[in-house]
Order: structure tokens, then C-alpha cells, then sequence
């Protein structure tokens, strides 16, 4: 990932990257020079996966798109992105309840830091209901996931869910 | 319960059992042949009731209707609904929060049994904004929930919040 | 269509017929023994195509379900249902504004005829933002609706535009 | 009605007043020393009743209520309840699509009059979708419509639809 | 405060205050003759603020506004609202997810206690997306909420996350 | 406007343009390289300004942005946006029936034109119920406007209701 023009953040949990993150960062690639996916620390719950694995599905994910890093942050998402000289925040939107609380964080975002402008794009239509939450549910119960992940998550999924 | 004709599902936690799923399940003998509500376990929170009270309360409320049975089980909704050869899985839809969430789980089983399909009911618009949380909130504080549930879960609510 | 069983009554105006809508007649064949599409008028606009041509459009896209039938109906459909003595209506689920206009029209029927249970079914997601409006749209200039609508109802909107 | 005390406005078109209309009436009137209810025109759509029967229907309605004065006014809701000095205006929240135009309503009205506050009252469950549109529909083709409105809008539906 | 007059409720878990909360008791100030801003017990999770610390932020907030009372309460808000006195409880709308949890608290504080209206205020629309929640997770990072909160409130949220 | 790098289209009626268009646009100068305001022709209804003056209102207000430029164009809008060879359309997100038209614009342009992406960018709050058909509502009414509209646009709605 080369260091000029403008960098766009896709901020998220990604407690497993689904094939819905995945076809939002293809987007944004064609849109923006340089793209980061940051992988947050979600406070009010226990990820499946730690940091260092989230990070390393998303890099086997991403490794044919060279203008995408992946990396983990901790703190305010606004502060990291002053930090990285990022120009805009991506978020996909898929549902009505997506949409109240991207706003909400959008309003904050925006006073925390002015300048930086969250950018909204829409997942192809067969993503609209597919979250990592419904994902993980199906595949505690042994169900097949293959259509909603890549390979690799789906691999991991398995172990996680044998081991435990 | 006899054996022939399309079976239903209708599957839900009923923690407890309210008169806004008791009007669904009386629509859903009006359709199908045979109904069997499916208990299951909602592994994100402690129920009030045990799997076994809340199997018992729907029994007692469905007792008048020859053709719906109810059980508890485990595991994959759709495994479940295989396994009982199903062809139908009923839900009842009230507010927008439950057609986002029910939209992303039909998405989800649909891709699981391609053949079972679910089928949306709509409940009184008396009950348009009851649900069993709602109910054992005001049964927590001794409120009057005798116009939400049937007698003997109502019964049951007091006991057990005098108990406690 | 033979004459037993219960009848299925999917409604709406078809002007012209979607993939979405056969997507939802399809699911209804395999729940409900017989299942009638009746085309109404729809008296706030002027449809592009007539009655007639909107219910031909329907019969060359179910011709090879056996238990489908099409027909034109005036007046108010709980009227037309109750003379048919159908059990079911049949309404597709796609998106919000659908939801809370479907509730009114269900609760305005269920007062008109008690007995006959509103049944919705949901899309598959690639159908969830396609309706007859849009195709219009696109294909009053010329665009491609051939992935939105059966062959021979394209045919008809590229004759309707180039004639008009 | 007398002169002192909060007057209230609650406007609309009121193209015939429903029972669900009348239930917000009483609610209002729980609250506030005088309700006024205002007939506007709706400039997009011509009315089935006259400003002068829809105010009768509306008199007719309320003549038990002693706070409650129903008239007719043109031009801008705030302007009207300026030369009034109303305090309040009053809305029937029911539905999502609701909820949207009557905050865009609300916004401009602040612009346009800082003081007078916009309350938003929730009709009985059983009025949620309920409108006089649904009404029209049904009362054309002759359908019955006496849980929905006043017996002398029922009256003047059928005369109006026998003569057209 | 004086003893005469409506009595107005406005209850929450104010964990803290926030200026979009202010907003509402301002303009439920100006309805009616009396508001207590009644402090809730969350039972679902433990708050940042003491009930004892969000009545003292509550209190410095409104202490120029002399028709207003603040005080902590347990139990179900309808029999509150009943040992009170209360004519009106007043709730704050601002978002779709908002509307339909109201919705049905409405509903249920109807059934517990039918003449104390629910009133619907709407704030600013620059507190549209404003929440408590939001307000703490910024100021956990040491983000700046001083234009989401009263200074004092600012003061004690910057002590809480230095001393944690 | 040069004639390198991405170009972003705007469309939109613009009858007339608001504040909130301009904050939209604003925004998009921020992120794409240029950016072109596409007035188009609503088939639905009649524009109170005829399509040059939207366009000359447009410009005024735009005229110390040097990568924007405005133009009408007819037909479909990705046929025109192909044409320019733009890369992205940009669209304002308001509110929930704003959110669910997009989508489905969204989805049949994706299909028309697969490599042009949709971009939704989010108003300041203080402009999420604005739109041109309130703006026209009380400026009919002789309402002020002027925080509403830039100030030409004010001007030429005065001139078009008096001589109206």
C-alpha cells in the first residue's frame, strides 16, 4: 500500500470478516486510493476471535487487492483516523437498524473531527441480511456457512466450534 | 396430533407464552394441517422459566386445539424443521425490529432447506406491541398482566416473582 | 386448477408482472393447494397495460404450474375473495413502506372477513427493491429490464415504448 | 368553549374524521384547557367531502366534548395558530411513515413559530392503521365500515357513494 | 415547585443527562404547570453515574427552571406516576428504534393506568442522534461532549474515566 | 472543472435546491475529484421551476466551487452518467423512506452499469427533514424560507408566488 492520495477507513469488529465486508471493501477500492480496514475492539461484548486472528482472516481475504492494509486500533475510531491522515470513514448500510446507529455515530464523528467525511455504500443485494453474528450462530450448530464467508473463515469457524 | 397433511413450526423461546402468540398459532391451524411449536433455547440469556415450565405453559394453552402439538429442541432451527419433515416455519411479524431480524433469519434458513418456506403471520393489532419481555417487566413490580397472558402463565409470573 | 382444497388469493394490480411476483406465486404453489392471482384495477392511476394484457402476461408465466389461475377482478377484494371462498391472502414482503401499508390493508380485511388469515411471504433477496414502477422506469428509456421481468412481458414494454 | 387557558390546534384534512381521530380528540383534551380542531385543504388531492361537511362531521362528532371548537382555516398551520395564539399543536403519531412527515412538519413549524410546541399523541392500538384513505377504499365498493368511523360519517359515505 | 396544576412525568435513566434530555424538559416546562424528572432504576445494566449522582447532575441542570422537580424512584413507572398524581408522562422521540419501544411501553402504561396520557416531545433536530450511551463512549476515550452535555456533567465524566 | 480524475454525479430534480443539496455537495467536492450536478426531469409531476432556471440557481450557488459544474440531461441516469464516464453517483440519505427509494434505485443501476458506484452521503442533522416540496409548501404561503435556501433561491420563490 503506497502512502499518497486520499485513505479511506472501513472501521469494524469483523468477529468473522462475512462475504457482505468483503464486497464493501471491493467498492471502496475502486473509489479511494488507498483503503484500511481497521479492526475495533467491541467493548460491550467477548469476540469469537481474538485481535490477531480477525486481522489475519482479513488479510488472507484481502491479499489480492494491493491498495488494502488491515490493521488493529484501539481507542476512538476519530482519533485513529487523525492519526492515519484518513480523508473518510466507509460504512455499509444494509438495514433500517444499520442505518439509525450509523447516523448516530456519524453525527458524533463528524464533531470529534470535522473533516473527515463518512462515505455510506450498499452491499449487493444477496448481503442485505448477512451479518457476523447470524454467521456464527449457524455455525455453532454445525450448519454450513461456506455461502457467507471465505474459505478460510469457514475453516476456522469449524475448529473454533469442535474445540470448544 | 395425526401424522398426514404439511406440518408447521412455529418456534420461538415463549418465556412465557403471551395471548399475541396464542392468536398466531390460532391463525396458523386455520392454514396447516398440523402445527407444532418448538421451544428452543435462547442461548444469549438466562429464561425465566425452565424449557420444561414453558413447554407445559403453551400445552395448557393449546389444549382445545386438536391439531397443534409443542416440544423443546436443540440445535439449528432448519435441522430441527428437517428432521420433523416441515414445510412450513411460522412467525409472527409485529414492528419493524422484528421484520429486520425475521427477514435476516428466513435469508439464513432459506439458504439452509431451500424447500421450507417461511411464512409470515400477523397477529390481532391488539398485540401489536406485546412481547414476553414486556411482560415480566411489569409482572417483576406485581403490575396486572392478566390482559396479556393466559391465566394459568399468569398464575405462574406471580409465583414465581414472589419467590424470588 | 381443480376445485378442492384450500384457494389462495394473491392480489395486486401486475402492471406488469415482476420475477419478484413469481418468485412469491412459486412459494405459494408449494403451501396452498390452489392459488388464484387476481389483477385488480387500481383506480389511483392509469396502468400502462390493460386488464386484459396484464392478465395475459401472468398466464404465459405460470402456464407450466398447474394449481395457478389468473383472472381480473372489480370491486373490493375481500367481496371477490369471500364469493371465490378462498381461506387465504397471499401479500409479498419486501421492504418497510410495504409493511406498514400491507398491516392497514390486513387489518381492514381481517374486519371485512374474519376468517380469511393474510398470509406474507418474503422474496428471494434478490428481489427485495424490484417492483413494477421501476421497471417501468428503466424501460421507457430503453434500458434492460430482462433480468427483472419474464421474456415475453420485455417484449410487450419495448413494443409499449417504441409505440407510444 | 371558553377563552383562557393553553389552547391546542389539532389540524388536518379530516376527509371524514374517523374513530381514530376521535380518540386523539379525547386524549387532547384530557391535557389541555381548549382544543381547536382545524379543517385544512390539502391543495394535492381533491376532497370526497366539502370543508363545510367535513366540519359538520366533525361537530357532530365532539358536541359532548364543552372545550373542543372545530373550524375551517386557510394558508400556513403556524400562521393560523399565531393569530390564535395557540400554544400547542397536536398530532396522531401511528405508523413509521408517519413518524417521518410529521418530524418534517415539526421541524419547519419551530422555524416559523419558536413557542408553539408540537405533542405528538398515540391513538388506541386498535386505530394504529386506521386513515380516512382506507376508509374511502373500503366505503366505494360498499363495504362496511361502521367500526371505523361515526355513525353519521357512515351515513354520509353511503349517501355519497349510492349518488355517484 | 408548587402543588397545583397537571403534573407531568419525565422519566429515564439520565445516566447523564444530556442536552437533548434538556431540550425535551424545556419544552415540557412550557405545557404544563408542574415536571418531575423521574430517575429510573435500569435493571438491565449497572450505570456509570450513581442514582444519586444523575439526580445531583439533574438538579444543577434545570435549577433555573422553578416548575421542575427531580427525584429517584423504583418500581414501574405507572404506579409511580399514580402515588404522584400524575395527569402526563412525557417521553422523548427521536429515532425509528425509539418510536417503536415507546410504542409499546405506551401500550402496556395504558393498560396499568388508563387516564395518564402518553405525550411525544420532540427534541431539536440537533440532538436527533444524541444518546447517553454515545456521550459516555466518546468521553471514555477522552473525547470532547461538551456540546452533547451541561458543563458539570462534562466535569464529572472526565473525573469518572481519569479515576477508572 | 477539469477534465482529469473521478467524477462524481449529483442528480437530483432540485425544484429547488435547498441547503441541504448544498451540504451534499459540499461534502462530494471533498471527496471526488469533480463533481456534476445532474438536474433531471421528474416525469411525475410538473417542476414550479422550469429546468434552466434550476440549473441557473444551482450555479449561483456553486459558483466559488471550482470542480463542480451543473447540467440537465433526460433519459436514464446511468445511461448519462456512462456517457460522462463518471465513477460515482452521489446520493443524500435523510431519512428511512429516503433510505429504502435509494436502495432500490441503487440496486437497478448497479445492474445497468455494474462499475459505477453509489455513494450515500449524510446531511448535517440540522437538515434532515428539509426538503425542496416543504420548502415550496410555506414559501406558497408566504412562510420565510430563507434559512431553508440560499438566498437567490428565496428571491425567485417570492417572485414565483406573488406573480402566481
Amino acid at each position: 500500500m503506497s502512502n499518497v492520495g486520499k485513505l479511506a477507513i472501513y472501521p469494524g469488529t469483523f468477529d468473522p470478516i462475512t462475504n457482505g465486508h468483503l464486497d464493501i471493501i471491493q467498492r471502496a477500492v475502486n473509489l479511494f486510493d488507498r483503503v484500511m480496514v481497521g479492526v475495533t475492539t467491541n467493548l460491550a461484548k467477548t469476540p469469537l476471535f481474538s485481535a490477531q486472528e480477525r486481522v489475519g482472516m482479513i488479510q488472507n481475504s484481502v491479499s489480492d487487492m494491493s491498495s488494502v492494509a488491515v490493521e488493529h486500533f484501539d481507542g476512538l475510531l476519530m482519533d485513529y483516523a487523525k492519526k492515519k491522515k484518513a480523508s473518510v470513514i466507509i460504512r455499509g448500510l444494509r438495514a433500517i437498524t444499520d442505518f439509525e446507529f450509523e447516523f448516530q455515530m456519524a453525527l458524533v464523528n463528524r464533531k470529534l473531527a470535522e473533516n473527515i467525511v463518512t462515505v455510506f455504500l450498499m452491499p449487493n443485494e444477496k448481503y442485505t441480511y448477512l451479518n457476523s453474528t447470524i454467521v456464527k450462530e449457524v455455525a455453532k450448530f454445525e450448519g454450513d456457512v461456506r455461502s457467507f464467508v471465505p474459505k478460510d473463515v469457514d475453516d476456522r469457524l469449524r475448529k473454533k466450534f469442535t474445540h470448544s
